[in-house]
């Protein structure tokens, strides 16, 4: 009797736990298999070393649109196709040149490099004195006295107490968007910003900035100075204000080019109609080779049908990758890739992008409605072996946030930010700044949370 | 009377939150402090930079014991002091040199080191066959027949599918530890170790190694292999089991030396008898800076009184820092602390070691009873928005484990663990390979637990 009742009671604690013992036992083989057998790497290893920076509208772009179609059908989905783009074509051309003179023949080199979008100087350059400023309330304050026929330096750091470098990030990077724009309004020939970074090094880091509305003939030259350059060229205006300031750059904007968003997909068993779609972008800034942003999440997306396929896991509804072309200077394949969406009113039920990194996962941030985000919750135990448990509500990322129907999920993984503007959008964003089990153990999150929304849906 | 109910309504509020708003402030007000004024990284720099790799018995260690002393002095404790202890002195000598000859004239470079504690080859070096094992019992397999007269490598990888890297090393340190008192007694003449190191790539890995009871006589070199190199060893022994391999290291044991502990103590203002340790050790091995190993715990724990200062924090409680020396090669100092510790009747309420690399840190292990750890988990919510929420049960530090009682709380900080052993114990474990940040934070979490052990004692 006391067996038959040990015989029920087992019974149904089993069937209490089939499903949560399940979980737990196919997320630690999609572990195993993430850690041992990945492609990760050796695909990142591909893209950065062979590949290198590729830039929108550039050779090297086309060359990763390419590799990533190839890949993609050697890692065999049911249809790997091409969607075809605009995008814009701003070229560097030859390095950059600045230096400080703080009196004739008395010169500094200074570290430098064109924003994204930029003109050029003129062929000799500019060579002006410089006006140190922190924010757009200080131009107004300064006003067209001060500033006219000057070069603006903008100087704020990024704050460097919050824990979320993102949100630093955001605080700063006004003084990189609209810096020039807004300094030319009090007649500023040239802007050159404080990089975006925590730390103090010698690498300028470039990123997308505008002009607004202004005509071709109101443009003036933007560049972004290493912190470390930025630090001198502050103390030496404390010591000598009427310093000049000599930059010169030759980027050029072409007419804009065709490329291309890349994407694979496997159909669903059960719900083929559901599409659940994992990425990153495809292009990078041409100074580093875009290892982190975005070649990380690039191959993490490529990997998880690889890993899928291992565990022998056939997902119920359709699994899609898409590589968005143009993040970086447009985010043209994420409005073409929203605007086809709209048109065959296709259904993403949930998208998952990666776009903060290769760095160890924390979590992710989820774009929801609280009836999901209950559900999402009721999963942190099963990423918190992992240590991968810090699922808030927040954006997802750029290239996906266009696809919230208020009804859908969207997610952002979210590596450890400590590090991620060290090489942001800079010359050491590379290969080597990569550490392989903190790539992978991405692709493990990104797998599992992909593994328990084809599983279980959204509500 | 609305007003007034109100009032009421609000005093009481006030008055339950009262503790948590405060000591989320004044977290906020440590990290603030941390993050934009710590002497962490600067510490760290002269300590890594200036003094260098530190292993017990050598010179540098001794400029680390003077350099940490005056340091302490300077920051303004109320008493600063010197312990001695008698700690072992070991010497590499003249960099080891090794290589695999798979046919007379016909040589591959491979690149090894010492292993803690090893004895010296004869002058010319061992040259001899070589067998692969991958564990203990693989030897008592092969038996004295296959053994006899080899070299003995070990070459049984760390596992890389757990998240806990720690786990990983404590499953293959065995190899390191015992290999060669295992292999001599089937005769062997030398071991090579495959190094304890996640990644492949050419830096070997030293750390201690034990002869257990041998005497002198018995005694066989052991050297570690860079994973590059057990690879191809590997290999190549798979196309010619014959093969050669040439080992010769020059590495000497002395008779001990005096060396010492630094120590440094503020008498608490209501508590002077309940002591808060917090603590890392001074000694490093010989072959990087030891940064990560454990300069970062040593800066760490040297700098949260500067911390306290800073916010104008008077502790309650004794707060008592630790610069164990010889905690690589003896653990003399932890031992010697204890004793006197014992001698002197010192009340322990809290202990903790930072010695798990100057990496993110993601929370703190406790050993401490059922008590205590409930108390403990209700902090977690205050550390929850740094993302350093993960409190576990386990072990704190070799440095402080003795001083565990049962009733008081022993902690170990522990950082991110998956980048720690591509430094650890290597030539690149080197202050280059420390984040600001990731720094600051340790500092960050440490400052801000022991401010709560300050503050409430243990129960």
């Amino acid at each position: 009797m006391i067996m038959k009742r040990g015989f029920f009671v087992c019974l149904i604690l089993f069937s209490l736990l089939a499903f949560p013992q399940n979980d737990k036992e196919t997320i630690k083989k999609i572990f195993d298999t993430c850690m041992t057998e990945s492609n990760s790497y050796q695909m990142l290893d591909y893209l950065s070393n062979e590949i290198g920076g590729r830039l929108s509208g550039s050779l090297s772009a086309e060359r990763a649109v390419e590799w990533s179609y190839s890949e993609l059908q050697k890692i065999g989905f049911d249809k790997v196709w091409l969607q075809e783009v605009m995008v814009p074509k701003w070229v560097r051309g030859p390095k950059e040149f600045a230096l400080i003179e703080t009196e004739p023949g008395v010169t500094f080199d200074v570290d430098v490099c064109a924003l994204g979008g930029s003109v050029a100087t003129p062929s000799v350059g500019i060579k002006s004195n410089v006006i140190e400023v922190s924010a757009f309330e200080d131009l107004k304050k300064l006003g067209k006295k001060n500033i006219d026929g000057k070069i603006v330096f903008f100087n704020r750091p990024m704050q460097a107490n919050l824990i979320n470098t993102f949100l630093s990030y955001g605080e700063a990077v006004d003084q990189r968007l609209n810096g020039a724009q807004e300094a030319v309004k009090y007649g500023a020939i040239g802007v050159i910003v404080r990089s975006l970074n925590l730390r103090l090094d010698d690498f300028p880091h470039t990123g997308v900035m505008s002009y607004g509305s202004l005509t071709q003939s109101k443009k003036i030259p933007a560049a972004a100075i290493s912190t470390n350059s930025a630090e001198k060229l502050s103390r030496l205006l404390k010591l000598n204000p009427d310093l000049k300031f000599l930059l010169r750059q030759q980027c050029r904007t072409f007419e804009d080019v065709i490329s291309n968003n890349v994407i694979a997909e496997i159909k669903g068993s059960e719900f083929p109609n559901e599409i659940i779609l994992v990425g990153g972008h495809l292009d990078s800034w041409d100074i580093g080779d875009g290892a982190h942003d975005d070649g990380a999440g690039v191959v993490q997306s490529m990997d998880i049908i690889n890993i899928f396929r291992k565990i022998n896991y056939v997902p119920k509804r359709t699994i899609r990758v898409v590589l968005f072309m143009n993040e970086e200077n447009g985010l043209r394949g994420a409005k073409k890739y929203f605007e086809i969406s709209k048109q065959k009113n296709l259904n993403h039920v949930f998208a998952l992008e990666s776009d903060a990194g290769g760095f160890s996962p924390r979590g992710f941030s989820f774009t929801c409605n609280d009836s999901n985000f209950s559900k999402i919750q009721s999963w942190i135990k099963l990423f918190e072996p992992y240590l991968i448990h810090s699922f808030e509500k927040g954006g997802s990322g750029a290239d996906i946030s266009l696809l919230a129907t208020g009804k859908n999920v969207l997610a952002g993984l979210r590596p450890d930010s400590q590090r991620y503007f060290s090489y942001h959008h800079a010359a050491n964003d590379k290969f080597d700044a990569i550490n392989k089990r903190e790539l992978e153990l991405g692709t493990f999150a990104m797998a599992s949370i992909i593994y328990l929304f084809d599983k279980y849906g959204i509500n």
